[in-house]
């Protein structure tokens, strides 16, 4: 299989665990087989972290296959003071940027896929970012609407689609429509064709409700709204199935039936995921027509700059995407 | 450790596996190292899925320690004749009478514990049982308001109590109040203290939001309800902490944290409990002056008599009960 170019990271946040962990992960690219990337960061603040790991500044991403198994290759931003775990207006400027770049290299096709590091959302927000992540920022530089941009952790054990996320509980019912579940599994299931290589994936539809509602007896969602989308989609041939009862999705037995867990709400997802996979969690974004991925976790300034966070996630990210990529190349 | 009488248990539906699976569960009294339990149930219905399993006839409790070394000791109710995996009103009234009797036997203090087996409440509810379940009528029977028999889930790797269970999602959030939250939990803590051995155990209570709700950007019910309720506890003196993101409490370093996980719903506590302990999960009621566990599954009519239910979750169940037995028994 073949990729175009390198893989581009983001920084994220320079006062997370982004930067470093992106030099950890550098380290272990002979025993990861680490495709090559490159990182869009201050190359001075790179330096400043990774301490003993070598970092060299490219200018052109076509220079980071070769410098690849020498040194960290950096897309340099220019200068930057900062202090681990204290974020500032400058740091989140520059994770701004960063993002950016890396963005416009992948969509404008120099690098074969994209992996963001970990921002800070509060941090972004002052400085005038108005997207509510990253993943709706790449859709809209994408061209792709945020709804049709379709968030999937993935782990060792287990990958899952939540159809809401980041809302109140309460809200959760209201939100969920046969048409919402009914194209977010579309783009889903393409994506595991295309960039999975799965052919034909099965995909596992959590009901609501405890048991699934218990036909209606607790909550109607399942029979109103879950069940007609699932019905639908086998209509148009695809291997659906369900609502099926969350409890008793997600033991390893019941995982053996299926390819993807489309959930209903953020805890419904992330809660077997983080509980079987904590640590080696890939966030990525299916429906775009670029790769993106992201390690599954947030900026962690209490622990930038002591060494102790695990560059695991961030592995497991770089490998997903470039894996994604050969295989969207490689796509009949 | 003593206990004063012999197990009770309970057959559930003579078509599911519950009676089978007590009789399994007997086979292993020696691996398992079990105590002497009973079952009150059909004689002959035990004898005839029991294959050559020895079940022999007691007239009363205070025989079956002495029977149980050689064969299960049955409380016979009369003569049944039932097919596996097809419910009768007949079998259904022949759980109850074995559930009625267990409980009696119990609350009289004839038997140390009792360990009810697996009921279909749809075939139940055809005969006027009017209860939701076996817990409702356990308390019922024990004195005991429904709110106040707590249902924990406990597996090897977590123990789970949900502070709602078999309501839809959407009602979820307004049937949480402080009140609620702060009477369980007192009533959970004093069981791990009294049953489980924990002089002062650990309890973290889940949010119910995404994230715990990030301070009212998703959801107020952190801090409008289970916040406070934390507080009221913390100021008891109770080692309680939360709420807590409940993507993040399920992963064997969080659970290192804590003895008990307090859920918001049914699927926050289930689907951890179940994705990393299915199969030896055991429901045991809290709060009652008896000891009440039951193995953590259904009926299963359709593996009944087919001999491929697992026993796992009727040896944890018992074991479980004898063992909290043991300890209320002893607790100063």
């Amino acid at each position: 299989m073949t990729v175009r170019g390198p893989l581009v990271a983001s920084s994220g946040d320079p006062a997370g665990v982004g930067p470093e962990l992106l030099a950890k992960a550098w380290l272990t690219r002979a025993d990861h087989d680490l495709a090559p990337f490159a990182v869009v960061a201050s190359l001075s603040h790179m330096q400043s972290v990774a301490g003993a790991i070598p970092v060299r500044a490219i200018t052109d991403l076509s220079q980071a296959a070769d410098l690849f198994g020498a040194a960290l290759p950096v897309l340099d931003l220019g200068p930057l003071d900062q202090t681990p775990g204290m974020p500032t207006h400058e740091g989140a400027r520059m994770a701004l940027a960063s993002l950016e770049r890396a963005t416009a290299l992948t969509v404008a096709g120099e690098a074969s896929a994209l992996v963001t590091g970990p921002i800070a959302k509060a941090e972004l927000q002052k400085i005038g970012f108005s997207h509510p992540g990253q993943t709706e920022f790449v859709a809209a530089a994408c061209g792709i609407a945020a709804d049709d941009a379709v968030m999937m952790l993935a782990g060792p054990s287990l990958r899952v689609v939540p159809m809401t996320v980041h809302v109140a509980l309460a809200a959760v019912p209201n939100l969920l429509t046969i048409d919402l579940i009914a194209r977010r599994i579309r783009i889903a299931a393409r994506a595991l064709q295309r960039d999975f290589g799965l052919a034909r994936p099965r995909i596992a539809v959590a009901g609501l409700n405890p048991h699934a509602g218990e036909q209606g007896r607790m909550g109607d969602e399942e029979i109103r709204v879950i069940a007609p989308a699932v019905e639908q989609l086998r209509a148009e041939g695809m291997g659906v199935t369900g609502p099926l009862a969350g409890d008793t999705m997600f033991h390893a037995e019941a995982r053996e039936r299926y390819d993807l867990a489309v959930c209903m709400y953020h805890d419904q997802a992330l809660i077997p995921l983080k509980a079987l996979d904590f640590n080696a969690g890939v966030n990525v974004t299916l429906g775009l027509p670029i790769i993106r991925t992201s390690p599954d976790h947030g900026t962690a300034f209490a622990l930038a700059g002591t060494g102790r966070a695990s560059a695991g996630p961030t592995v497991a990210a770089i490998r997903m995407a470039a894996d994604c990529a050969a295989r969207r190349a490689n796509f009949a």
